[in-house]
């Protein structure tokens, strides 16, 4: 499970950074790659970077400001153009599914593949699989914009096989209803309970990523013991007045949640073209005397989430 | 007056070509840049021109496929950012006008300028004012696609002033009316005639740049006599029945077109990432038999029109 960013600038595109759109990597886990946001140029900054876009099957967008999503037209048509042919899901704020429809009506372009849309209009949980749970929660910017909070669920305890080999417990079919943890008679008699023979089950991992947002309280709900936190960081330290203004975070805001919800390590990004690298670094700076596990990212930046101990 | 071509590619963005775009800059003759197709990223390759957005008054779209107006919304809203406050007139065939508007009204943009739209569904003078005439016509692509001509109108002949003095003319208002080509009666008698006193009015230069199109009659006189012409290559030599079902053209019959009319220098642009740079050479090789002044053009090429002789 990694994050590879694609564009960590904030408005309109700068030399140094595009807008906005992260890739949740999920190779070894699914076998495919979740985008979060679409700003103008994603495809090309996918072309620098081995990510397919056949892989890619499912867009969240957090909200429709054009800096997140005037790239998605272009991404859809490529997907399809590069024999892309598998379904896509895109989950965003409604509206979404208008101006994508009305790009693609409009340029008449037809895709190989089929898109499900999934409209937000309200928190709650917008995906349930046998690995992943999403649940999306309002954040509060100048228009409806999403924070999603990606749970992986529990890996399953594994198989003690060399107790069961020691106790002479042949393999066979009986290994899969022990591992399940069933009680299972053997055919010398013996009663075996398959939950003393499964190691401690393993938590997944939990990946918030916020769209553009003032400091408000669900995303502390969002990102609540997560591995990895994802935050807006469009001013710094002494603008606590300007990015209430404007509807955003500063660096330090995105600080102290983090260390108040017990988030293991804070990425920040959407970072204004105000800010040369040097001053990037400093917003880093300042947001550690809060949180020390913080790291202002750039575009092209791969983060790696391990599994936790 | 310079083009500068800021994408040159077909259909999706490649590592060495982007989509779709060419700057005329009209800096001596009006001040102002126009800009002919908007593929998406448009506004990032002109980030690396010296190109001001708000430079940019009137943009004219040859047709709706996403390779070449997907970069409309994120370059409008820019040219908004950066300060542009001018008025934007947008040509382009009808529909046009519909993905904007839902593009900025979805994303919640509000520029910071007025755009008119001049929707196009047939052939005609779109533009007459005391510099040029743009005509367009149309082409034969799988949607509607229009060609451009823009012919700069003829400049006014220069008043010999060294000839008026040598006849001892005094200099003032008279002057004026002389190099309108009055006639005259001067305070001592003399009656002058202001076109004897002019020199030959200098032809304005003739610019033409095509949308997407299989070869038709309409390139004839869209091109006819043109300084430059600005034509898609997207199929090579050998490709003829090729680009006759995907409704594009050949270099080959880029070049025989230019030869036909008369064009002065023929710039294929619309280049397949199928072609490496050395494979794109020979595109332009081959087109030089037929037509010797033809250039493959690249990204960020800047191609100056001199005034003809
Ligand atoms: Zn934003
Ligand atoms: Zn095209």
């Amino acid at each position: 499970m990694e994050l590879e960013f694609l564009g960590t600038g904030a408005g309109t595109p700068g030399k140094f950074r595009n807008v906005t759109s992260v890739a949740l990597k999920l190779l070894d886990e699914t076998n495919d790659v979740w985008l979060f946001d679409c700003g103008e140029a994603t495809q090309h900054q996918i072309l620098r970077t081995n990510l397919r876009p056949r892989k890619i099957d499912k867009i969240f967008i957090t909200h429709l400001h054009g800096d997140h999503i005037f790239g998605l037209p272009g991404f859809l048509s490529s997907r399809s153009f590069q024999g892309g042919d598998g379904k896509l899901t895109i989950y965003g704020p409604r509206g979404i599914k208008d101006f994508v429809l009305t790009s693609l009506k409009i340029s008449d372009t037809r895709l190989g593949y089929k898109i499900d849309f999934h409209e937000l209009d309200n928190d709650g949980e917008i995906l349930n699989n046998d690995k992943f749970i999403v649940r999306a929660e309002k954040l509060d910017h100048r228009i409806l914009s999403f924070g999603y909070r990606i749970e992986e669920k529990a890996h399953q305890g594994e198989l003690q096989v060399e107790k069961l080999k020691e106790m002479n417990i042949p393999s066979g079919p009986v290994y899969g209803r022990l591992k399940r943890g069933e009680t299972v008679t053997l055919q010398d008699g013996r009663i075996i309970n398959g939950k003393d023979f499964v190691g401690k089950p393993q938590s997944g991992r939990i990946v918030t990523i916020l769209g553009d947002t003032r400091r408000i309280d669900s995303i502390e709900s969002l990102a609540k013991d997560a591995d990895v936190l994802v935050h807006e960081s469009t001013f710094g330290k002494n603008e606590g007045k300007l990015a209430r203004n404007y509807y955003h975070s500063t660096n330090m805001q995105a600080a102290s949640v983090a260390k108040k919800v017990h988030v293991k390590e804070l990425l920040l990004t959407h970072i204004s073209a105000r800010y040369t690298a040097k001053m990037a670094k400093e917003l880093e700076r300042d947001a550690k005397q809060v949180f020390a596990n913080t790291k202002v990212v750039k575009d092209f930046d791969v983060i790696n989430i391990p599994m936790g101990k």
